[in-house]
């Protein structure tokens, strides 16, 4: 073990070693070896992260004594020591895992200050001021990162340090404020850690290592991965990097660029930037940067420079990168590069831009695109028509795009809670920091009142595709009264408010919204995918309306119509219901008459949508007590409207209870016992295509059996279908399908035979999901979330196909199938369908299609595209 | 098809034909072949039903003309004609399947008699009684059986006859009553028919060959295969066999004989005649036939020839024969062979016996007894002590042995329906018939006015192994008025009865009956079966006295202790309820505490009884809602006994609450999130074996985890066990194992994982059952017997495995489990694990063990024994 290296020197790593290092580390290691300007430094490795964890919080043996033997070279390389009193080495230290993870993990800045190493810099600088502010930074940042004093602690000591003085801004005190400072703030220190600020600057240095290597496991960090469903690295890894500092006074600064801009994909330099300031400064959006062009007129061979290394980097790693650049008297270092984040509208353009301009080829550009977030692409804007009636109350920065419409939430919290009882809700606040995590994703938009293009709220709200508008200056926030104002304005959690995310415009009140339209470059994207993709995409749609959207997102046919849906509408539940409190089979039939004109029609309206194309009908599928009423209220008013003995709907809704419904009385089951049900839902079926075809519509029906467990079932109801084939003389006419669903464990085990008697199948791997594994999605909250939390299932098996489990299944399923038939199209319409990782097992495993609601159609087109290339690679 | 063989003549098949000959024609060859007196005949085949359903009720081409061949062989043999003027050939119509079928199917004797022929067996037999009685016969027996007219229309015109004559008994009436009847009979059929009697005498056999085939699927015959869960035969044959007659006047009669005792399995030729009857006379129980022994005093030497046939027979068989036989003028005649339906008893006593004998040998003995109907052995009998002190009101035959107690019920419909309300009953009639046969199954005992030990009640009682008291004539029985009196006492359907199935007595009231044991003929059949299992059979107990009877049947430990059942009881359910309304982990601890002890001492007394055998403990399995009162009543009270706020009750109630409770909150996610409550129990077990241990008991307890569908929650829980066995340092103190149940199809598909953690699985097929196939128990009842009927599952799932699917997953699960962990130990614990059919699946898997009640353990381990024999043929 002592032979195994764990701290790496900048120039010796490259960024292929992203596992190891971390991005961050890894990317400093590689510009260094292209020349760039890197501060130096060294990083401590991820296993040390993951053996410390291993270990019960034990480094590994020699790992920190390769730590002193780094600090050692670097000291010498920079001929400065740490600690020093003559000309003190300040360091970084700074986390940095394999995914960037924004603003999870901690770092602690001008490191090597002390009583003793501040004169050092005083010394060299010449600039007492910056010496001590410098030292009052580092003792604020270790104090909160590292030691775990709340903020708020040195934040009060400052307020009182500029009031005692009677100014406002930081930059207004002088020396001997600061010097002051410094010691009420060791005060504070001692007092709420019980010790005392470390004046060891080797001390420091372990501790903010073991600071961050802790903050791997911190509640942000876990539920930041959890939600970006990051897993499998190792750990964080640590760098330690010499200090170079933005706010030595004019002739410094620093900022973050991203060589092309985020939000729309233009390939045009994009960032911000503050004189005499540290990045902290930028990044906690304190102060309102300026746009990066505005570099070149302040400091014009500086920007020469930054515009050069952009070039080189873009170039280097084909891809956007998100660069941190600190100008130190005049002198540019880099601090940081990385892959940016960025919209996905952004995405699309960029991916398709750089396959132009030779960068990259079609399949590196599909593969650009996170499918998850094609979501983005899909929302709402506000409707130009209403908009223009309305005048905004305010304008900030235009941070993450989209629309939203909602209530006022003044707290993570509050928008957490009350999102979860149905409401919509706008999260506002000053400004956003990791704990509000879950009450961005809960909240429909984001507003903020500082911050800009990168802050937290905007980095995190493109992430999440949730719209946001930040850095709006004009409102101001009390959390406390739950009160927001703008001017005059004042308004409260019962108001709405709409924002803009593409313009930044805050409007009063609820504004319409419209469904997106989808962009050139999109559509290039999807065409390519199109090309590439080997999975039919089809849609889950009932009605004319979502079958039509879903056709121009591409779907080629819908994988799934649920025919239930058809029977709440007015008129027909009444027929429902008289058909389900029939004495007799007649009294069943003379109410099914009476549906299926309704059926006929639903059913043309999608032949008619989807001409040419596959409609997949399920037959009836759940247990009839849904179609009656529970509310004793209801049930009074049932027997009054249909004239029926109140005490006789009372024992038939009674008998028809069911213990477990999931696994009751449903699906086919319903067919088997009542046949004249799926019978009037043939009928319907073929006299709609019938009538299509006389409208010069071809209607391409697929017959679907639900819940079938075993082979003799869905030939039961093939019988039916046929009957009523032969009496409609549909041969020759009609081109249809019969198949069945395979959600229950069962009809995947015995596959073999069932495959034998069907022309299609269809995974239901919601149904298939709860019997395989035994949850009940209705039930399953009270402790699957939990399960995810404990990591017992990677993910909810009901968002993503349980591939260990329920996904073996499936896949024995096609396998047995794919013996006896090999031709038999098989696919799948759960609720995974459009979710990316399960389309891409689904290509594995060979099925030839997926179906999903209609937004999620381009996912999945997407989703399947990818799939592809990744398997030839 | 034409060169294809339907039918056979007696003399060109043999006993191992009864596949196409069916039981009846394969011995009547068989016997044929031995030489015996047998009338000659012939057999259509049973391909013959099998092709006439198949081809829509047609026969197969030249079927009928075989027929026609096999008639005129016939009439030259004897030479005598059908339908002759002078000597007509008279012929009985019988049905015959592969298996058995006591009055299921059928039957029409002395075919051939018309107004012709009548006078041709006058003039042959110079009998004119005897032929007009045979004709009219006949007549009545064809309308009923061939045209389906009510028997009653005929009995009714036969009691009008003997009013008319003022007689009590058919046989007073006289050639003339006997002509007038013939032609009243014929206007029944002319009335009810709407045609006249057939006078072509192979128009009436042609009609009695297509009633017989007819009647196959009659819903009493199928009825009767499903109660006998008789499956996969072609159909029945039809025999047509030339007449002989036992009523042709006192040297002529007609019995049935057992080669052996069929209630005690007694080696002693053991049945009964009449003198004077035909053989239908003796089954239906009209007339009250005379024990076979007394034959000996009025026909000595045809009772002689029978014993000789007997033994000849017994030995031919290998096993006790069940014959039918008639005496014709003094010539003996064997009209069937086959083997005797018995008691369990007595197949035990008889396969023992045999053994003895050399006859067979053991692996024969050892399937000769029916597992599942080892149950009649392990029944109740009346308390002796308690008989003493009641005076029998009746006493009637012991037709089939065993103790009942139940209230009267009058007809077979009411017997179903109150049954199924929950009432024990007892079905008291005059005589029962086919129709019955359901409300037969649901009756405690059945007790019957007529017929002797052969009669309908008698012979399906035995076989139900149900206690039946037949043939007592004290008793008078008015079905319309619900009354049953003897004597003086009338007892209705409010008054309990209770029977004595083994001495024929019948008691007024309720008396208390006792647990069976077991004879030493049983025991010797259990020893060489245990012998020869390699299926260990374990029992299914929570309770110490549940646990001593299971180890008096044999059972090799406990396969399955529900904890959960000692959770009701007195005081605990409070501390449960404490438990589960607590507000957090304390609160839950401190209840938990004070079910320690008692969960303690349950185990102690399990350990007690089972010592040095293994105690499979289940930890908690039910979702907690089951604890909590669900009606308005008892909340109030709980909250009111708690001093629990009765709004938050309820709320709690509702929180807990699910939609499909089976799919819920329950099993080891109980445990996933409150580890405390497994804690709790895991400490009870060791504590409980250390304490035993102590006491010179030394524990085996092998600790389950349920529900378990992903190896990581195993592990969860296996970390709290493995922590309290720390604690309670019960290493090498205890030799304790770590498994699971086997019952989310998730556990089963990745079984692979999860084997290489556990140290024993055990399949809980309920839960399999209910999650593969879908079907909720508490709720399948809607649709599952249906699905019975309709033959889509073989036999009720959750009765015998359902081999195809479940079965199928048990079987993968096994083989993967195997592979990376060959010393396992695997078992079922399910109700499965105690049904001869899955036991024998059990085994051909390669399971270790199966676990049942303690009732069903001497049928596991039987089953077990038959499974290897079965397997080594």
């Amino acid at each position: 073990m002592t032979g195994k290296k764990y701290v790496y020197s900048f120039d010796e790593g490259d960024k292929g070693m992203k596992e190891l290092l971390g991005g961050k580390g890894a990317n400093l290691a590689e510009m260094t070896k292209l020349g760039l300007p890197i501060p130096p430094g060294f990083t401590i490795t991820t296993e040390v992260c993951d053996l410390f964890y291993k270990n019960g919080k034990k480094y590994p043996e020699g790992a920190m004594d390769q730590v002193d033997e780094k600090l050692k070279q670097l000291e010498e390389k920079m001929e400065k020591k740490l600690g020093d009193a003559e000309d003190p080495l300040l360091v970084s230290v700074r986390s940095g895992a394999a995914e960037s993870m924004p603003g999870m993990m901690d770092t602690v800045l001008n490191l090597g200050l002390n009583d003793v190493s501040v004169q050092g810099i005083i010394k060299k600088t010449e600039n007492e001021r910056f010496a001590w502010d410098a030292y009052r930074r580092f003792i604020q940042m270790f104090g909160d990162v590292v030691m775990g004093i709340e903020h708020a602690n040195f934040e009060e000591e400052l307020e009182k340090a500029k009031e005692t003085k009677g100014v406002k801004f930081d930059t207004e005190l002088e020396v001997e404020d600061l010097k002051k400072l410094v010691e009420s703030y060791k005060k504070v220190i001692r007092e709420a850690a019980g010790k005392d600020f470390p004046q060891d600057a080797r001390e420091q240095l372990q501790m903010s290592i073991d600071a961050v290597f802790g903050s791997w496991n911190n509640p942000r960090a876990i539920t930041y991965r959890r939600l970006n469903e990051i897993t499998g690295l190792l750990g964080t890894a640590v760098n330690v990097q010499t200090m170079v500092f933005g706010n030595k006074g004019d002739t410094s600064g620093t900022g973050v660029a991203f060589t092309r801009n985020p939000s729309t994909g233009e390939n045009k330099f994009y960032g911000e930037y503050l004189i005499n300031a540290q990045g902290e400064d930028v990044v906690a959006g304190i102060r309102t940067p300026q746009p990066i062009e505005k570099l070149n007129e302040v400091m014009p061979d500086n920007y020469k420079a930054l515009v050069e290394i952009r070039d080189k980097l873009e170039k280097h790693y084909t891809d956007m990168q998100d660069l941190e650049f600190t100008i130190e008297e005049g002198e540019l270092y880099i601090l940081q590069t990385r892959n940016g984040k960025r919209t996905t509208a952004a995405a699309v353009k960029m991916a398709v831009d750089m396959e132009k301009e030779g960068l990259i080829d079609q399949d590196t550009a599909i593969l650009r695109i996170d499918p998850k977030a094609v979501d983005q692409l899909l929302h709402k804007r506000l409707d130009p028509v209403a908009v223009k009636e309305q005048n905004s109350i305010a304008k900030g920065l235009p941070a993450s795009p989209g629309a939203a419409v909602g209530k006022i939430a003044f707290t993570a919290e509050d928008a957490r809670l009350r999102k979860e009882e149905g409401e919509d809700v706008i999260l506002v606040r000053v400004e956003t920091s990791p704990e509000d995590i879950e009450g961005m994703h809960a909240a429909s938009g984001i507003l903020t009142a500082r911050g800009g293009m990168t802050s937290h709220a905007a980095v995190v709200a493109r992430g999440m595709g949730t719209c946001c508008v930040a850095g709006c200056d004009a409102i101001t926030i009390s959390e406390k009264e739950k009160k927001m104002t703008v001017g005059d304005l004042a308004l409260g959690e019962d108001d709405w408010i709409t924002l803009d995310g593409t313009t930044g415009e805050v409007y009063e009140g609820q504004i319409p919204v419209i469904d997106p339209e989808l962009s050139g470059d999109f559509a290039a994207i999807m065409e390519w995918a199109d090309d590439i993709r080997k999975l039919k995409v089809k849609t889950n749609a009932d009605t004319p309306h979502d079958a039509e959207v879903a056709k121009k997102f591409g779907a080629e046919g819908i994988g799934l119509c649920r025919t239930e849906h058809m029977f709440f509408e007015g008129e027909r539940i009444k027929a429902v219901r008289e058909m389900i409190l029939a004495k007799d089979e007649e009294g069943r039939k003379a109410a099914l008459d009476k549906l299926l004109p309704y059926q006929k029609d639903d059913f043309k309206g999608l032949f008619k949508v989807m001409d040419k194309l596959p409609v997949i009908v399920r037959l009836l599928d759940p247990p009839l007590h849904e179609f009656l009423p529970k509310e004793d209220k209801d049930i009074k008013e049932l027997a009054d409207d249909m004239n029926f003995d109140e005490a006789k709907l009372r024992q038939k809704i009674e008998d028809l209870h069911e213990f477990n419904p999931m696994l009751g009385f449903r699906g086919c089951r319903l067919g088997v016992r009542y046949p004249e049900i799926n019978e009037m839902q043939i009928r319907a079926i073929f006299k709609a295509a019938l009538e299509s075809k006389d409208e010069g519509i071809e209607a391409v029906p697929y017959i679907e059996v639900p819940l079938v467990g075993n082979k003799k079932e869905f030939l039961m109801i093939k019988e039916i279908i046929d009957k009523v084939a032969e009496e409609l003389a549909v041969e020759g006419k009609i081109s249809y399908k019969v198949g069945t669903m395979i959600e229950v464990p069962r009809a995947a085990v015995t596959a073999e035979e069932i495959a034998k008697e069907v022309e299609f199948m269809s995974f239901g791997t919601n149904d298939l999901t709860q019997m395989s594994c035994g949850f009940s999605r209705d039930d399953a909250g009270k402790f699957l979330n939990l399960y995810v939390e404990k990591g017992i299932y990677e993910r909810d098996p009901f968002q993503a196909i349980d591939q260990e489990g329920v996904g073996k299944l499936m896949q024995m399923c096609v396998d047995s199938t794919r013996k006896v038939n090999k031709d038999i199209e098989i696919g799948i319409c759960g609720e995974h369908g459009g979710e990316p990782s399960s389309v891409e097992f689904c290509h594995r495993i060979g099925l030839n299609e997926v179906s999903c609601s209609p937004f999620r159609v381009p996912i999945a087109r997407l989703a399947a595209a990818q799939a592809v290339i990744r398997e030839k690679k």
